[in-house]
């Protein structure tokens, strides 16, 4: 069984799919990264990794709420990926914004 | 090649990594999300889904920085989900949370 | 004393200030307002506000870390108000905003 | 004429509170909290703190979007933030969390 099919079974066997409109799967989705960011408040990236079974469970979280969401839209995660990569490489050519931090954080 | 493996070569190609600690790639997962969010904002879900092109970049963005911190940190993203959704199963037995959002909301 | 000065005071008091740089009161705000959001998760606007006492506590945190980061920057929290409501005032003119949602969604 | 006030006059003014239900307000102050943490994306403290005026705005953004939830709401933001800083001085122990970044981050 594929990982959106998992994801599916999971709230199917529970009949939540009815609570699961997309407004409330984005705002889990936002409540979800905060539970991760939460790992790293008042710490360095380093202290923050330390904890990394809290790190693999919100992110988790954060991914299968995901799953949800574009399952809920008929949207298929790789095609998606791909096309904002697809986005992201014309919008960031290779020579201008190798190793360019100053470039990278003025968009 | 990958899901995985293209969101690394984007980043490598550019040199990017350097810039990715893991606490400003959990703030960027938080970020993304906070802009999907922004696309039901004073909206119903059904007003907000007319937006589907807006959502489908947003959650790639979600998506694409989520596979990266997995990536900085070895994490095997299928492998984390599948702990989750059993820890899940384990936290909202069939029997007792189906159909059932009292429970659910809950958590 | 003025509420400024109360939680100046709070967090003299335990010498914290040294752990609070800007970056981390700015993610702690962050943090807070997703917890206040979590209060209306799988809700209506209606179900959530019946939790008054959590609103009362989040939206009290919310408002202290914003009080802390503009003790920080000495900013003067009236004037920032009234200088954004200022911008406001210009941005959606009374005349061509009022009563109306398109205009104040596409923002 | 008080903070709240003038905030109240704004939206008054446009008839927008017709569309300020409290979920989309505490999703409003979430967005906005999360315009103020993207300052610092990527950045140290020192590197963010540059961007005074982009801060001053996106924190007056948030607490414009606190004091109206509050006034939908009828909470008093000086009551509410007394109450929570009381609760937090039992919960702080100035003895025991004076200087104490491990106690503080076990919160």
């Amino acid at each position: 069984m594929n990982l959106m099919d998992k994801v599916n079974k999971f709230r199917d066997d529970r009949d939540w799919r009815q609570f699961h409109n997309e407004k409330d799967l984005s705002l889990s989705i936002a409540l979800e990264a905060a539970e991760l960011l939460e790992i790293f408040q008042w710490k360095t990236a380093e202290e923050g990794v330390k904890n990394i079974e809290a790190i693999k469970d919100e992110l988790a979280d954060v991914l299968i709420y995901s799953l949800m969401l574009a399952s809920n839209l008929n949207l298929d995660v790789e095609e998606i990926i791909d096309a904002k990569i697809a986005k992201n490489n014309s919008k960031y050519p290779v020579e201008k914004s190798k190793g360019n931090k100053e470039k990278y954080t003025e968009l």
